[in-house]
């Protein structure tokens, strides 16, 4: 049995926080009935003291999505957890998901408080989330920076005042994954009450290594990894769903998995791309249009022998119509004579050869060399051999 | 002291093979020009028996530039390698680079031979590029789904016929960090003649792991990564150089160094997009026009009260102008005056107060305001306060 990994998706709120990304309440709804339907188990509506807009889509969101759990993000702060709370009313599985700083520089430099109030402020939060729902989720911010022997101390602190997920984000994205991992063992070991939560992790991607960290999270322990779709969110972004996903499902031996139909990754990527305003490069992992395009002479020829020389995910699986072998400069005969039979055009050795020389001065010149190209390229062969 | 890690570029090979970003012999001098002054240890400027116009450019940037090495891709074939050398005649530094597919996968569904003829190819392929280079590095394609122990005989064969340097290609994006690791340490324990080369990474972004595994690589004892600008490259892309240079950069207890230039990342990063026709996502790592934006109130709230409560990279360090608070509707009251500040308006509290309730109704609708529209804002203020 296979263990089950709980996937919290807050494109909606850490993703919709950027600039040209804001979403209206319908939009985000329709979002919303999306990442419901494409299976994952958390959805993070927003921030609802932040503004009325937001209020009104958690709220609404509450109302909507009954088959996933519906959460709303709010500071340490009383009047932030009311509102949440408020706006989450109508909810059939609602979760509050309060905390506050707990690195040396959050606390002495931001909160200006003392390491002693850093703990009680985190069990007022979270004591006083459990008077409106069951479910409440601590964050200790920059836990990434935070002393493990601290950040211990306030998870179980945090444990003990109610909280059912403990989320441990590396803010800044500075962590290594060997590093972060670490983190995550020493709260399995030293924290008494962790059997009585989920660790959560929350990464950014400043360095490039979100993805990473939160897979080894897992594997020293964490159950939830809280992701966005395309990997958006503040600054470098968040951990990428469809990555972390993938990961999992094609590394069986680890023995994860989630509750995500994969076949619906692309099309719900393409959804918040245009949604959001936030393009996807094409080089991006899993969802960017050259995600499964083969192009250089040795990969291709190889693709066309056996698909598993070059591809691990068939792209099927995810829901992209087709691998592509793109013919360039950098092509070879077998990759241009699999496209001309896709056309339906067989041509002897000779006339191969021929057309080949032809085909690579015209790629040299303009780079990506389509159908219309190749029938022009032959018909030009056909002239000439007359 | 700090261990050196060479950077190999290979933006203008395994980059430059990508649809669409087919370059002239003129782009390619360009960036390559670019890529020297940058600091990379290695520019791979091609695969010249692949097409004329690859051929003509590694022999271009043979001529032209001068202090770095510029190596060429060849298969494990006569031909190949005689091309690669000619193309190089004229460099200062020229390396061949040369190899064959080490997985059972490569060697029986596409090779189609025995793996001591693997060993005996491998041999052969080296020696002969020794007669013309005395720099010769070999790849054992597929290496990351080669097994260890196959992998180190093919190695340690490599390097006693010559090789200077040794990659270990995780060709299809497959392992994880641990993984990979690991492997590069068994090279480093069981190859008998590993210290007269150089273990190389070259990784791809298949699963959103390339970087992660490059850095894990390093720390076991490879010192040459291999990468491109913005990570452009095959499917989803190589390692982006970017990501590797700043992680051994703002992790100095690693105590790894590179010789890139960093201010010049975000320029270099521009032009690459720019000439060859690829896009960066605005939450790609250190390079997005999103990477040292901060858009939250939380977030932007700490940037203004100490930088480093959300940044561990100052935006200078790799060339871009400057860290921004853009102000959306999950900006808080700290950033609105910070901005307003910034255009030298500065408002009482209660001013402030009523400036932010309709600043908040504005953002909700157009979701980034701008300067004009804050000026609007507090002039539309002054008039109902008159």
């Amino acid at each position: 049995m296979q263990n089950r990994i709980q996937i919290f998706d807050t494109t909606l709120r850490d993703g919709e926080q950027v600039p040209g990304c804001g979403l209206s309440k319908k939009e985000k709804l329709h979002i919303g009935t999306a990442l419901q339907s494409l299976g994952v188990d958390v959805i993070e509506a927003g921030f609802p003291v932040s503004s009325p807009g937001d209020f009104e889509s958690v709220k609404l969101l509450s109302a909507e999505l009954r088959d996933v759990s519906i959460c709303a993000l709010s500071r340490a702060v009383k009047k932030d957890i009311e509102c949440a709370a408020e706006a989450l009313k109508g909810a059939a599985k609602p979760r509050i998901h309060t905390g506050l700083g707990t690195s040396d520089q959050h606390v002495f430099t931001k909160l200006k408080i003392s390491k002693k109030q850093v703990i009680e402020r985190a069990i007022e939060a979270v004591s006083y989330a459990r008077n409106f729902v069951d479910d409440v989720e601590f964050y200790a911010e920059d836990a990434g920076r935070t002393s493990n022997e601290f950040l211990a101390q306030v998870v179980e602190a945090a444990i003990k005042a109610g909280a059912t997920v403990v989320n441990i984000p590396d803010t800044t994205g500075y962590c290594l994954p060997q590093e972060y991992g670490k983190k995550i063992k020493f709260l399995v070991d030293n924290v008494s009450n962790i059997d009585k939560a989920i660790i959560s992790t929350h990464c950014h991607n400043d360095l490039g290594l979100a993805t990473a960290n939160s897979i080894e999270a897992v594997i020293n322990g964490a159950r939830q990894i809280e992701c966005t779709i395309n990997g958006i969110g503040e600054r470098a972004g968040n951990t990428a769903l469809e990555e972390v996903v993938m990961i999992l499902r094609k590394h069986h031996w680890l023995n994860y998995d989630t509750g995500i139909k994969s076949e619906k990754l692309f099309p719900m990527s393409k959804m918040v791309s245009e949604t959001m305003n936030m393009a996807v490069q094409p080089n991006k992992a899993i969802v960017g249009a050259n995600a499964f395009s083969h192009s250089s002479g040795i990969h291709q020829d190889g693709v066309i022998k056996n698909k598993e020389n070059y591809e691990i995910i068939d792209p099927y699986e995810v829901g992209v119509n087709k691998s592509s072998i793109i013919l360039t400069a950098r092509s070879g005969r077998a990759a241009l004579n699999f496209r001309l039979g896709e056309l339906d055009i067989f041509l002897g050795k000779e006339e191969l050869e021929d057309t080949y020389k032809k085909f690579l001065e015209l790629a040299d010149s303009i780079k990506v060399v389509e159908d219309n190209d190749l029938q022009y390229l032959v018909k030009e062969y056909a002239t000439v051999s007359k």
